[in-house]
């Protein structure tokens, strides 16, 4: 048992390095024009809602520029974060596919310009275009790797090292290298950060404040920056 | 915010009456005859290992007949059952297609037959045959869905409950109707079981206990059987 556990810790430990993890906030995924052939262009003002849980899917939507935010509510009324699409992601494209409500709701959390693809146009797409099939497959896996990874961590990691983890996530998405430091060019809210960690905002802090104290990271003008990779992932 | 959350909380009311939810035990996805047509036919005993958490997926399973078994170690050794692959199912998709390493175990957990596919049958099939793509797709939106619900339930639901709706999704797939109740026709051991809803089997074995006295299930030779639907989905 611990030989199979030392090889599962070993290769967390390297896909960690390798930055293989999947972040919940999705971008980049979506390649070439084919949503704007395909779909609508739609300006969405910050906070206008894109879909509602429990409702019927019958459009995806492609994110040209801005963010959308999925989200739902705990059973004590607490909002909290799943996902974040930014440029070149799409949402709802696999519940959109199959037919099904979704279990989310979904609102843009800035000034957001989206191309809204019906079903059938989708449908069209997928079953014609080869490009479309296989961009749409690596942007359902990449969600499909991140929650498995968030189930798994929330059932096996500390609370500690799912922080890191996070941390390991943005910078490999948003890592910029400086003298000294890896800055984080994404300002995540607490709010989603705890919820992408399964922790809430209390710990959050409490965390984050072990870490600059033990100077492996800073916050400067509200970006994270790492110091100290190695203590990151390890 | 408590008319979202009644809104939420009606919707997933709604969608586990309609039996939406994907159950983590994946069968029934891949039709047709395609995976013979592509792949070579392996035979693996009770117990073989398919694939070890860490290395690169080189090639794909569409389990032809038996039960595969997906599975990680917690940070203590603990082995934890994350997903169950049956007939018309294919492991490890999505992995292949993106050129990932696996971040799981998988095993035989009786004799099975397997087709195997390597990356480049796996990836002419998906880009010449709108079939594949369309069939894989649903294949990995419904392993997208299950790891999604189960990540949204830890976070939101109570123990109870999460044991309430794996019986609720069992019973949608395996589910047959006899006088006065729903025999479930499947098997699942109790790790897998408290896996699945994310407690240890002590918890589960008392939450059973409660259900049993409180007449909503039974246990007949080894399988559940649902005898108050309502309870269970309420």
């Amino acid at each position: 048992m611990q030989t199979k556990c030392e090889i599962q810790q070993t290769a967390d430990t390297l896909q960690t390095l390798k930055s293989e993890r999947t972040p919940r906030i999705f971008t980049d995924f979506i390649h070439g024009r084919w949503p704007l052939k395909y779909g609508n262009t739609v300006i969405k003002q910050k906070g206008s809602m894109i879909a509602e849980a429990g409702t019927p899917v019958s459009e995806c939507w492609y994110v040209f520029s801005g963010q959308l935010v999925t989200y739902g509510y705990s059973s004590s009324g607490e909002k909290r974060v799943w996902g974040i699409y930014r440029k070149g992601s799409v949402v709802f494209a696999s519940e959109c596919l199959n037919r099904q409500n979704t279990d989310v709701f979904c609102e843009a959390s800035v000034k957001t310009t989206l191309i809204q693809i019906p079903f059938s146009e989708l449908k069209t797409a997928f079953d014609s275009n080869f490009s479309v099939s296989g961009q749409l497959m690596k942007m359902i896996s990449a969600e499909y790797a991140a929650y498995f990874s968030f189930t798994r961590d929330l059932c096996t990691k500390s609370a500690f090292r799912r922080v890191c983890d996070i941390l390991a996530d943005l910078s490999s998405v948003f890592g910029e290298e400086e003298p000294g430091r890896t800055m984080i060019s994404y300002r995540l809210s607490q709010q989603s950060f705890a919820d992408f960690a399964g922790i809430n905002r209390v710990t959050l802090v409490r965390i984050l404040k072990e870490l600059r104290e033990k100077n492996v990271i800073e916050v400067v003008n509200g970006y994270y920056a790492i110091k100290d990779m190695r203590a990151i992932l390890f």
